[in-house]
């Protein structure tokens, strides 16, 4: 049997049902690219015409030359209807998905309590829908809903129900623990039965995490012989959630044999895991398995000193291998390579062994312990190795600045900023209105640079983010902001930690205006052969 | 083969290896007697010796008068030594404990890697270690770690460890999965092996969640005839944890028959998992299997509409069986039915049918569409609901806020509010510090209303979220606040949607607030048979 797994995301559509998930249509795009970089086979993007979001993302996503199909979900026609008049097939086709995922019932009890109908319409349902979309050039892949359930209470029903969707041509049969209640000894012996049951089929799995067993339940269906495997990433999903991919791919990969993404693309996971965290805007716990940042963390002192003897002693991989890395939460001597090959990229002079680079990344542990990130603000850390490095000249000196919200019942509220800089010598005092806090700074701030530096005219801030660092203590509680900006060629990303929001805000705009900046001159230096003195004294000294 | 399981918390010892957690003598004196109360069989209290906090916890537990036997861990003596010597196993025979958890060494390379002693030394270390306590009259588990690997790599010696063991007498024989690598399938095959290679033996299971696996190894090894399974409450633990007693009692009793602590103390499941959260202070995933607040949530409409039919339709258990509870949750891919369930819920009268109701609900709708979410808001739901009911007269009129941060080079920022209301016909001006923007509106607007609703004194705010809601347009973007706050009973949710994170921050706190009050009337129209006019009038006119 073959030892190629299919992997199919659903993110985006079942990830989404998870209660505190909602992604824009612009997130979802992002999220797709993100995923097809990690080289799933199957992005399930949405439910064409369930709302305006998925019919924008289906719209877009086509300009993006993804390698990965796209499939668009819904349902079997309705009862008592025909399927080329189904308003739900319809929309399906006309996403211009390249895939329908099509969810029918295989529960008896459901067809008889939700779809109130009887189990004969309920198959033909299954049957004229896969069998219209096949007609239409579709791929269809058949999600058979609550099966472990059905084939529990009526299995000769179960199994009539996939039978029927191969008949009209399904490409994929996927068995779905809907409501998570199934037990991994429970799924191989079912799926074993399939294989005299239904010959030549492709089976699939979906699961969900309800008993805590979705990655099991998972790895227990391929080896009974599922070839397809369902799942989201982080195990974003309704209720309990899906089955995590990011604990299911490395498991069936380095564990087991199968082929799902390759060597190259599973050092991706951990950044994909994090990076969809941040979209989603979903705190990602720290002990998540694989990618998680203690999946590989130390903390014993026992432990601490065998792992210095030989890594295999407390872990069960090589944290590379997922593009996570150790860490030793006592002594801690990991992440230096990570910024000392930062420094590299960046050209810069950089070497742990010598006592002003150790002091760098002292100082960059510090910012970390304090609630900085540097994996998502590369600007920022870059700006603190050039500081390090005796590169940066500081454009402009802080004095102060003042932010005012006032908001009387019946009229908009106001906010105004007042910044306060010295520049190259001279005071500059300048007041904003904004439509918000931030915008307002924003707005003072860039008042006061572009007399200086024109070049502030062509950047703009294209993303802002605020997370809670420690909600114990709630509006108390200390403040990450991450600011991403844009010109017309690059973008780059700022970090700032406070206990004020404000000021948290303040600091990642400065660090974004600083770096931009700093690209203008460094581009300067590169496009003139003899650059003047002038432009040269911003950077060097 | 009995069917009767014996669990072993370790929430205690093995628990607060997890990063973050860190657990006082109190704290783990709290736990201990909520562990007890939930009918565990051994309480793993800690490492006697290694710290102050674990010999004063074993100290004062012996007061407690606790059902489960209480345990003490370490490891076997030190090689080329003697056990009565061993500073160590004194400790352990000084801490009154009834129990020991002797740690020993099953895994070939480990011996040689980490001990750096022979395979048969080992051996002796793990005979005279047992022995020596269990001639001091002390029960001893013996946890053998790395079993699986050991049995691997070397099947021979990771069974004469565990033989080694037995005839030393110990009384529970461990297999440890300490890295977390192993698979269900490989946990069962090796314990299956051991029913004819060490007859008689009583075996237990202590898995980590690396491969999000724990659980299911678990279970794998209970159903290969393992009858201990040690565990932690939430999965807390080293790495990315131990195996989670949460997910494992009820599946083990529920789904596969076995006794562990009875049915009605598994009802008590979900409040032991929160309240150890609270004492250990690490935030509880909502989506956590069984006990979070999640776990029997409903979000999609076409699932609302079938789990009112019929609440077996989308869930794999009664949620009251573990103590837990169903919610609909309202949100943008959800039908009508929701809001109405909702309603019902509050014993508030409303039926879709009716003019009044259709419009509350294009307005929830139309709130839903500027950015509003209501699925972790239920209070500001509420407060909808009921005001739509004419149910809510107003406890206070806005007059305005100011809200002004101030920050001057080398000094911290300063944070300050102003409010003015309108309260029972009374101008109230406050002005408040805070060590945040948010934090200084909540001091001032507090300020205010404590004068006529004394019982605003007794909430607080716990958690405060804030999330970017279109991020294309940056800092002039939309943003969504939500507020959780708590007194000593309840927690309710609100939220804030505006361009300005202020003006979105003081409505979720207004809302939370307003409903503080709501709770204290309506209880108090509950508690006196004849409620004065002029608390009716706060909320019926």
């Amino acid at each position: 049997m073959s030892k190629s797994i299919s992997i199919f995301d659903t993110t985006l559509r079942d990830g989404t049902q998870g209660e505190g998930i909602s992604l824009s249509a612009d997130d979802k795009l992002k999220i797709a690219k993100k995923l097809d970089d990690l080289g799933v086979h199957y992005i399930e993007g949405g439910i064409p015409g369930s709302n305006s979001k998925d019919i924008e993302f289906f719209k877009r996503v086509q300009q993006l030359g993804l390698s990965a199909k796209i499939t668009a979900f819904g349902s079997t026609r309705r009862k008592d209807s025909q399927a080329d008049q189904d308003a739900n097939l319809k929309r399906i086709i006309e996403s211009g998905a390249q895939a329908a995922t099509l969810v029918g019932k295989s529960w008896d009890f459901h067809v008889h309590t939700a779809l109130q109908t009887t189990l004969e319409e309920n198959l033909a349902m299954i049957y004229d829908s896969i069998a219209y979309l096949k007609q239409q050039g579709l791929e269809v892949i058949f999600d058979a809903e609550h099966f472990f359930d059905g084939y529990k209470n009526n299995p000769e029903y179960a199994v009539s129900v996939l039978k029927k969707a191969q008949e009209a041509g399904a490409d994929w049969l996927v068995m779905c623990d809907t409501n998570g209640g199934t037990l991994p000894h429970e799924i191989s012996s079912i799926v074993t039965t399939l294989h005299t049951d239904i010959p030549q089929a492709n089976l699939g799995i979906h699961t969900h995490n309800d008993c805590e067993l979705a990655v099991a339940n998972t790895l227990s269906a391929v080896q009974a012989g599922a070839r397809q495997v369902q799942g989201t990433i982080n195990g974003y999903g309704e209720r309990c959630g899906n089955a995590n991919l990011c604990s299911i791919i490395p498991s069936l990969q380095l564990k087991l044999g199968y082929e799902c993404i390759g060597e190259e693309r599973l050092k991706q996971l951990t950044n994909t895991a994090r990076y969809i965290s941040e979209i989603a805007n979903v705190h990602m716990p720290i002990n998540q398995p694989y990618v998680g940042n203690a999946a590989f963390a130390h903390k014993g002192g026992i432990h601490v000193s065998a792992i210095l003897r030989d890594s295999r002693t407390y872990e069960h991989i090589v944290p590379e291998w997922v593009g996570n890395k150790q860490r030793v939460l006592v002594s801690d001597l990991s992440g230096q390579s990570n910024i000392v090959s930062k420094a590299h990229d960046m050209g810069l002079d950089f070497d742990q062994t010598n006592e002003q680079s150790r002091k760098v990344i002292d100082k960059i542990k510090d910012l970390e312990h304090q609630g900085y990130t540097f994996e998502a603000a590369d600007a920022s850390l870059e700006l603190l190795l050039r500081e390090a490095g005796g590169e940066m000249k500081e454009l402009f000196t802080f004095e102060s600045f003042k932010m005012l919200v006032e908001k009387t019942a019946g009229r908009p509220v106001v906010s105004e900023a007042f910044v306060k800089l010295n520049i190259a010598g001279n005071n500059v005092y300048t007041a904003a209105e904004g439509n918000g806090p931030v915008n307002a700074l924003d707005n003072a701030l860039r008042k006061a640079l572009v007399q200086y530096f024109p070049a502030i005219k062509e950047m703009h801030l294209s993303d802002y983010k605020v997370r809670v660092l420690d909600e114990k203590d709630a509006t108390a509680a200390k403040v990450r902001v991450l600011i991403e900006s844009r010109d017309i060629n690059n973008s780059w990303n700022t970090v700032g930690v406070s206990g004020n929001v404000i000021e948290a805000s303040w600091e990642a705009l400065v660090d974004s205006m600083r770096y931009a900046l700093l690209g203008q001159i460094l581009q300067k230096e590169r496009d003139v052969e003899e650059p003047s003195a002038d432009q040269r004294g911003l950077i060097n000294h």
